[in-house]
């Protein structure tokens, strides 16, 4: 039996970079012989990648947002099973681009005020939180005007305008604070090299 | 404002004649000149229907019997949303082939022990229950001998054979003994007229 991997995710607002830094870590930690699955949500399995395009494709109020929190958890449940703890089981580093916490956020705060159904919904169908969540951090304007230079396949939550920004912004650094234990808050507005040093630096200290 | 509308479900094994049922008490209502909204479920709304067909295509492994709670919680958030409450609020009959019940039963005990997590996500994120539910009873062999007999688009589930059949129909039984002020168990193994007329005595004893 391979000992049980270690499950790592990238949260922040759009354009914060933490897409990029996913990818480099990943690319780090399997130079130095880790077998890494690198992995995303909503998706990240056949099934969940399904959900996810019932989600992200059609008219941006297609769905409520209790029927949209559903819809993820699903996904990630599928995710979880058919992805995430089959990985863990074998002994790899998994690599997660957003999870629950973008629920927490996005679903439970901008959609109206459902962070409980969120989190109680999270309890009783996944259970699990990531052993360790890098928070990307970063200025809202600079985030907006990235996400907006490039075209994406999330346009039904991408434009927010600033005011959300900021309010997601102050929300991922609220949730960092009531996670203590496994969130890292990083600045984002550097050279993408020296954010991803930094981060390498507490995986390697975490990985002992 | 109309009065308040009264919601109606149809419950049975797959062959007990609830979806005729279904239509000739909406033919009869809709005679006596009452407005009727007749749906089905899984589906009822175009979100629904989209999830409904993600749900029963593809590989009848394809999603665990959490998951699939959690999809047919979803559609059902949407069918209920987008069809069943403004209806009733219209003051409508809505008669709906298959709710909240048939999850409970088919997710709930012939997919594992989940009727405790059908329960929890349907009191959490749907809260509402029929006015009158019509469990048609029927015996399995028959019924499962008319489910094959017909092609559906519930392949992934109708083909449980005798025994869960069996297990299905007391299941319903038991459901509704259960639920005593709203389910009434009608027996299915008659002329559909007949069971069509003492449904609809029910229904007018009801309506007032």
């Amino acid at each position: 039996m391979a000992a049980r991997g270690i499950f790592i995710t990238f949260e922040g607002i759009d354009g914060s970079g933490k897409s990029t830094q996913a990818r480099m870590l990943a690319d780090l930690l399997r130079q130095a012989g880790h077998d890494v699955m690198l992995t995303r949500e909503p998706g990240g399995s056949p099934g969940a990648e399904d959900i996810r395009r019932l989600v992200l494709e059609g008219d941006p109020d297609r769905w409520s947002a209790e029927t949209e929190i559903l819809l993820f958890t699903a996904a990630r449940r599928d995710h979880l099973e058919k992805t995430i703890e089959p990985a863990l089981a074998a002994g790899k580093v998994v690599i997660s681009d957003r999870f629950v916490d973008s629920t927490r956020l996005y679903q439970g705060i901008t959609r109206g005020d459902l962070r409980g159904v969120v989190d109680q919904l999270h309890m009783m169908m996944i259970g699990r939180e990531a052993d360790l969540t890098f928070v990307i951090d970063m200025d809202p304007g600079t985030g907006l005007a990235r996400a907006r230079s490039r075209q994406g396949g999330e346009e039904r939550f991408e434009d927010f305008g600033e005011g959300l920004q900021a309010q997601l912004r102050d929300g991922f650094l609220e949730l960092a604070a009531e996670f203590p234990a496994r969130c890292k808050v990083i600045d984002g507005d550097r050279d993408p090299q020296v954010v991803a040093a930094e981060i390498a630096g507490i995986v390697r200290a975490h990985l002992g």
